[in-house]
């Protein structure tokens, strides 16, 4: 297997769509904008999937699951929500085909047209909230916190494997609470959930924030982001919480009675991340041999490759692997075995290189005579001989060293590309120039920000949560700021 | 909490309704035919979801995930597939909602009509026969061994919640095989694993078979299932495996190259089962207090309630209780501490019966002196009294027990439901009369199975796998058949 995968510095875009495909993670259908998510790509979502849903358990949501149509009146319930998604929406008109008469092949059956259209849900605030008015009377049916995994769907023109399609996998959670308070509470809970998520399983650093008003997700009052740095220095947005306020509650009449026996407005939070997750993993970590997978969400965490010439000396090596294989499973790691004899190791090495598997031993006839295995991590290429009896420690070890070391040097690569800037020219450059995150004052307006975006392409990743307030003055208009800002080109 | 619920023997189908409805397993939607699967209704689904794919994995199965649409032209292609489902297809035609020029609200754009329109997947073996031209080219490519937990949709015009909605979830399994037997041999196994999940999980007895020509899945060359019988004297199809012969690889010309360098068509096969097991798990063990759970399969397995009058009480009780719910933890068991105050325990007593947790723990001043607790069964709504240092062997040994005796219920009402019969008219009989399942002699033609299916209702079920053969005469026309085939009315 020639990888013969463009490099990142000739064509970092080029780079990721071969990378997608030739490392078996997804490929475009032939639905448009609709991906395949292959085996090994869909592996490692359920790793993400499975880490998500522990951590949600464990802070008391609950599964749960909602029609995949979406009536186009309750769509249009909240005014500012089907204004965010009215223009991208799959809309099913008819429930039968037939066959034409003129025996031209199968038709849509004008005789089987919806008296309303479906939508095909792009995010369910609008049944979940048409469904909790029924489930929510009381104070005592307070919070509700409940997550659903589901495809949705939104017509994107222009679409990317994982990074915009036009359907995609994630969760959304929607939570309904007595105060205001409390749902604020939720929102940010769920931003440092997600934060903790990125950081300690897909070891991406991201940066926590508010968006700005032009950027608040339709419906919102408030939403909480992630934020992570790809290695090109565009941003990418890893995932959003949103405090609903009571617009969704108002849109669909759903009060509670308080302990007072008050009638009042429930509140609500939203939140979600997706197989867009999938896009930053594989753009942060990974380099010109292919994907660098953290050890926590690699399908396959230890390849062994013999290097044999005919059955005697491989079974030889088996009988060395094989206990070691048994215990390598036994502590909980995930150990593949190829000793397939239709492919040579050379061709081995570059497949696993390709897909990112953190460690991959190699044993031959020396080491065999050693008692040593060649252990190669994937992160840095970097190859030792190590004894028999050390190996199963040393691949402990390097489960979690690979984990730290790439967020490092995921970190390192972003604290070097946040740039703090004080005039907009100084900004275009950097902007222009090596990218990144940059740091500078606005002066708060929608019309600025547009002017900005609309200039340089840039737009304002978030508002930071943990920032120094810093008075300043807007580097665009000179008027009055309180904090800097971050901007970036994103995904 | 007064369950009010309808008898089995009063009406069974209105009892099942009120049920699935009040022991919050799935509601109906403002979505004409799609269900709101409930938290501890999709719990339950959890469970069955990680048993299944546990099973498929250690078969070597893989999961993927493929687009929910599929274009029109796609559906078309294998003849017999699109004659099965395009009376039931969700039609998407156009992508995007605009508002209406007189003011009146949001429309449909007409000037986004899709060039061709697409159909939200009933099942998906097009989009993924034509994904599998891809990635098949040769023989080691084979056996390609995948499966999709999805989303899928049939128009269904009369729906039951779980039974036949219009949107429900399963799992598809799709494979490719170099040879007829192997996929024989695939489509076969998977029919045994739904068995044995049905058995060993679900505690719902099945029979395996073949479904007649008329009976077949869309498509198919075989089409294997397991069928179980409800309480009500009708069965229920609880999985199908289909092999599926060339059809697929022939109308999306996928071949592949044999280790003899020839380019053959490809086998394949696909399987099933879906949250319509919700339906069959609910009607085989239920009883007219409410759910009855197999406790491998239940969210909750154990309940404690406390019988209290002040904190002084309750605090008491707690201290015995805290640690004993560690102990069940820590062995697997789930277990949940309802102290709640501000419900009475007969009131939870009710709730817990009714959502059919396994075993109910109760202790108050008197258990908390003589050191026991009532341990009270679901199955068989006994109550004993058991010393504190026994009651997690004895929960142990219940949740065995429970789990044995209410499949030998439902086996024992299954085998007092199947009649042989050699007559039209003790047929008739049994089917109008007691119902279940029905042994009788066909001539293997469909016109008398269409026939038998217009004046009885009844249609067959299945053609035992495991059958004896005996020679007879078809008990309408008379002519010969070789062996009894099993008939009963159906879900």
């Amino acid at each position: 297997m020639g990888k013969n995968l463009t490099s990142r510095s000739e064509d970092y875009s080029k780079w990721y769509n071969e990378l997608v495909v030739k490392a078996d993670l997804a490929e475009n259908s032939g639905v448009r904008g609709c991906m395949v998510i292959k085996p090994y790509g869909f592996a490692i979502w359920e790793k993400m999937q499975a880490q998500l849903d522990k951590m949600f358990k464990e802070t008391g949501h609950e599964n749960a699951y909602f029609p995949l149509f979406i009536p186009k009146s309750y769509l249009s319930k909240e005014a500012s929500h089907v204004e965010g998604f009215a223009k991208e929406c799959a809309v099913v008109t008819h429930y039968r085909l037939k066959n034409a008469e003129d025996g031209s092949g199968i038709i849509v059956d004008e005789d089987a047209k919806l008296e309303e259209e479906l939508i095909v849900r792009p995010t369910s605030e609008t049944i979940i909230w048409d469904t909790y008015r029924r489930w929510i009377q009381s104070y005592r049916d307070l919070p509700l916190l409940i997550n659903q995994w589901a495809n949705v769907v939104r017509w994107e023109m222009r679409t990317r494997l994982f990074l915009r399609t036009a359907e995609f996998l994630w969760q959304e959670g929607h939570t309904a609470h007595a105060t205001r308070q409390e749902a604020v509470d939720e929102a940010e809970q769920m931003m440092h959930i997600y934060a903790e998520f990125a950081e300690e399983h897909m070891a991406v650093p991201v940066i926590k924030g508010t968006k700005t008003e032009s950027e608040r997700f339709a419906g919102a009052e408030e939403t909480y982001c992630i934020e992570a740095l790809m290695q090109d220095g565009k941003a990418l947005q890893a995932g959003t919480s949103h405090f609903l306020g009571q617009n969704f509650a108002k849109a669909f009449d759903v009060k509670f009675a308080t302990r007072e026996g008050k009638q009042e407005h429930v509140w609500a939070t939203s939140w979600g991340v997706s197989t867009r997750l999938m896009g930053a993993l594989v753009m942060t970590h990974s380099d010109d041999n292919g994907l660098v997978l953290p050890p926590k969400l690699a399908p396959i965490q230890v390849v062994i490759v013999p290097i044999y010439k005919g059955l005697e000396q491989l079974d030889a090596i088996s009988e060395k692997v094989n206990p070691l294989v048994k215990e390598l499973r036994s502590k909980g790691i995930s150990v593949k075995y190829d000793k397939r004899d239709t492919h040579k190791p050379g061709f081995k090495f570059n497949e696993y290189e390709l897909k990112g598997v953190p460690v991959r031993l190699a044993i031959g006839q020396r080491d065999l005579e050693n008692g040593t295995y060649e252990v190669a991590r994937r992160d840095t290429l970097q190859k030792e001989s190590v004894k028999a009896e050390d190996v199963v420690a040393k691949i402990e070890s390097l489960m979690q060293e690979i984990q730290e070391n790439i967020h490092k040097k995921a970190l390192d690569y972003r604290e070097a590309h946040i740039t703090k800037v004080d005039s907009y020219d100084e900004f275009k450059e950097v902007i222009e120039g090596k990218g990144g995150f940059v740091l500078a004052h606005w002066d708060g307006t929608p019309e600025t920000e547009d002017r900005i975006k609309e200039e340089t392409k840039a737009t304002i990743r978030c508002i930071l949560l943990d920032a120094e307030k810093e008075e300043g003055k807007c580097m665009v208009t000179g008027k009055p700021s309180i904090q800097r800002v971050l901007f970036a080109k994103a995904y």
